[in-house]
């Protein structure tokens, strides 16, 4: 059997993960290691500055007093007893889409497990109101088969956004989307008068361009994105070494 | 004059922040909005679910309480009077290098600064002992200037990281570099006798590669490092939609 790693950042309680680690049980010896609470809003790096104590939950069910991506590294190297052939991240209650997955833990966690060189896929499911995780986790056992079958390219992790609803059209391999930049914030005064903003309110907003995430999750339709861990702009780099290296 | 803003993810209060608006104040006129305190180790995303507020601190110097990402979107918004022509963010205590870029405070606001549509750079001191601030702004305003005048390619930042010491040997563009897994993990036991583990404590290791940051700064250089906002693997895309299409 096979040997699949559950994390997520919702925490190691929350519905996602436990539907997740069921739906991986089908296919593989499966092991949850996850956050103890929910890291969704804290540092997606190795904390490094503080001990971190392993609770065992109950059995195949750890927690982590620490990031997604501590759990991925202690996972592989302190709790599982021998190296994964996968590492799934999810399901998170959310969608991370475009630019915005720079900021995700789901991501991240990821992205530490293709940095140790394990095929790794991340899942989001992109709704704002109900989440039918049981239902995103058929598609992602789905996946999850493929992938353990035929490997994934180099340094490459899978970005998986899962429509709200249960009418889901098909699947769509896509390009990270493009945020526009949304002048939603709204300026109110608190009740000692003093002035205050508050982000948000407006609909997120995404360039137009074929085959992106935003535009897939907007049809209906199942979004796999494959991201590189190299963001180097090598275009720009061979102009900047042709045409600025003489400024200094 | 042209018009700069300063951010960062060490707070307002930072010598890093401090030394970096001084600098540009040699060019440009100069607004600081920085978060409130020390931000590294919490979300790099917009704030949405609380109230921001933005409070004078000195003439041109502002606080939010919020993320680097937060005082960037708020500062060309609300608190700057016309659109600024740069957004410089740092002097960051502590290197930005390699794959670890993905986790920076420093670096999510340039590129913040560049889903707006404005050049922006992100600079870090890449130390681990003295941090001679002075001296690696001296050098930012030299960039800066070069960036107000020649622009950026579309999309793209610039990622400084400047290293430790005063002997800089010169400028180098590099690409992005790859964090080699460390199994670094300590074992210790705690005064009730409770299995714990730490972290760290051996040195940061990367691949070898032509022109990365990590070897830029080890041989004592400035690097440069274009990044641009799409992590997506478009050779890997094209290849999942010619071979994994009939998978579903």
């Amino acid at each position: 059997m096979p040997l699949i790693l559950v994390t997520n950042d919702d925490g190691v309680f929350s519905p996602g993960v436990a539907a997740l680690h069921e739906a991986m049980k089908n296919i593989a010896d499966t092991v949850t290691v996850a956050p103890d609470r929910e890291m969704s809003a804290t540092s997606h790096s190795l904390t490094m500055h503080r001990p971190l104590f392993v609770n065992k939950i109950q059995k195949d069910v750890y927690s982590v007093n620490g990031t997604p991506t501590d759990c991925v590294t202690l996972g592989v190297s302190k709790v599982l007893e021998r190296r994964p052939d996968l590492v799934v991240s999810g399901i998170n209650k959310g969608g991370n889409l475009g630019d915005d997955i720079t900021y995700s833990g789901t991501v991240s966690a990821a992205i530490e497990g293709t940095i140790i060189g394990i095929p790794s896929i991340a899942f989001s499911l992109a709704s704002h109101e109900e989440f039918y995780f049981a239902e995103a986790a058929v598609f992602a056992l789905k996946l999850a088969a493929i992938v353990i079958e035929k490997g994934l390219p180099r340094d490459t992790l899978l970005n998986v956004n899962i429509p709200g609803g249960k009418d889901i059209k098909g699947v769509k391999f896509t390009g990270q989307g493009r945020r526009v930049y949304l002048d939603s914030i709204h300026e109110y005064y608190d009740p000692m008068g003093k002035k205050h903003y508050w982000i948000g309110g407006g609909k997120s907003s995404w360039q137009e361009g074929d085959d992106t995430d935003f535009l897939a999750i907007e049809a209906g339709y199942i979004s796999i994105t494959p991201l590189h861990l190299d963001l180097t702009n090598y275009d720009a780099l061979g102009y900047l070494k042709k045409n600025w290296n003489n400024m200094f």
